[in-house]
């Protein structure tokens, strides 16, 4: 599968951009667990996922993380390339959450796109747009949510992404994905399982009674 | 002063969308307190604030806020016309914190322009940004910071834009702007008053030790 068949842009671009963006493109492969932006990383470029999941988040100065949104095949990353825009002021990381193939398209390139072609402009719209509705819900998640519901909404939420009851995942990554403690999160968990909704083993959540997950997420 | 000069886009329209827009505009002036957009209302246009103070915030279904960002002179808003982009999937709710003199560009209108003009869709970009910086901040701020520093940040924030030491605000506001109960922002007040940072009255707040603010909130 070529780049030109994942980038819905591609048929609106002139001759001359498409050859451009081609030979500036850089294809990667990554493995679980990599680091694809964030930190003292100054501007990686949009990043085009092939296959596999890429995770979003901002970092607390004492570490703590929370997650922003996920990224699968066919996502562009728009934040991983703050110098696109100036009134970009905050910074996320990107990780791979699975081994991940994608393309590197380089910033100044897609800028340059950019402001010749309305319709990659509004492309451009478009994707911060999505982005910006997903951390309006992490907001409204967090401002009126209490914890219970946040973690029985994230649960039902890995196991749709995994299509799996049995999710291998730790207290403490959950922690990360909510901006929590561990402590809080393996409080929840063992409350949940007294009540029948999860099963806990060693770095292993299963899902037993995902309705009386959904009740609690959709109280 | 004429729209042509709030409206940093102007001389880069053709004649004839300048024309369009020209005719399309309403001019506007609603009485602090008033609601520009919420709630039932469907896309009720871009607001380009002439003069005057807008709040956007999210409510919940119990009807808690928390203010997402405020508009100044020469400010877009832009969540007003969610139509805009099929990708805003939130709602906002814009009052007037002041008396307020704006434009209210049709959704439509705007669309046509910056499906047909790069630079109209780059602009609506940096706008859109900068909208993302300032929720991301709020995200910072919820997520990491505790309430005593939130309240502190909020009062020289206030004081900053009133340009005054002395702000007339109940409990109840602050506590909408942050998107907490009354209650805790009465007893963060109180204990700011045991250690001098701040004078309460009925229906104010003073600020007396700025410095103390200051250090409590960059901690």
């Amino acid at each position: 599968m070529e780049f030109s068949e994942y980038f819905p842009l591609w048929d609106q671009l002139t001759p001359k951009q498409q050859e451009t963006l081609s030979a500036s493109l850089v294809s990667h492969t990554v493995q679980k667990g990599a680091v694809l932006h964030g930190g003292g990383m100054d501007c990686t470029g949009l990043l085009l996922v092939r296959s596999g999941q890429l995770r979003a988040f901002i970092l607390s100065k004492e570490g703590r993380e929370v997650t922003l949104y996920r990224l699968f095949d066919r996502d562009l990353c728009l934040f991983s390339a703050s110098c696109l825009l100036r009134s970009i002021q905050f910074d996320v990381t990107v990780t791979a959450e699975k081994d991940t193939s994608l393309w590197i398209i380089p910033a100044d390139v897609y800028k340059q796109i950019m402001e010749q072609s309305a319709a990659a402009a509004n492309y451009t719209n478009e994707i911060m747009a999505s982005r910006f509705s997903e951390v309006m819900w992490l907001v409204e998640q967090v401002m009126w949510n209490s914890m219970d519901r946040r973690v029985a909404a994230f649960l039902l939420e890995e196991a749709a992404i995994e299509n799996a009851g049995l999710l291998h995942i730790t207290h403490e990554a959950i922690a990360n994905h909510l901006g929590t403690h561990r402590e809080v999160v393996t409080r929840m968990l063992r409350y949940f399982q007294n009540e029948g909704m999860v099963k806990l083993s060693r770095g292993a959540v299963e899902l037993t009674d995902r309705a009386k997950l959904e009740a609690l997420r959709d109280i």
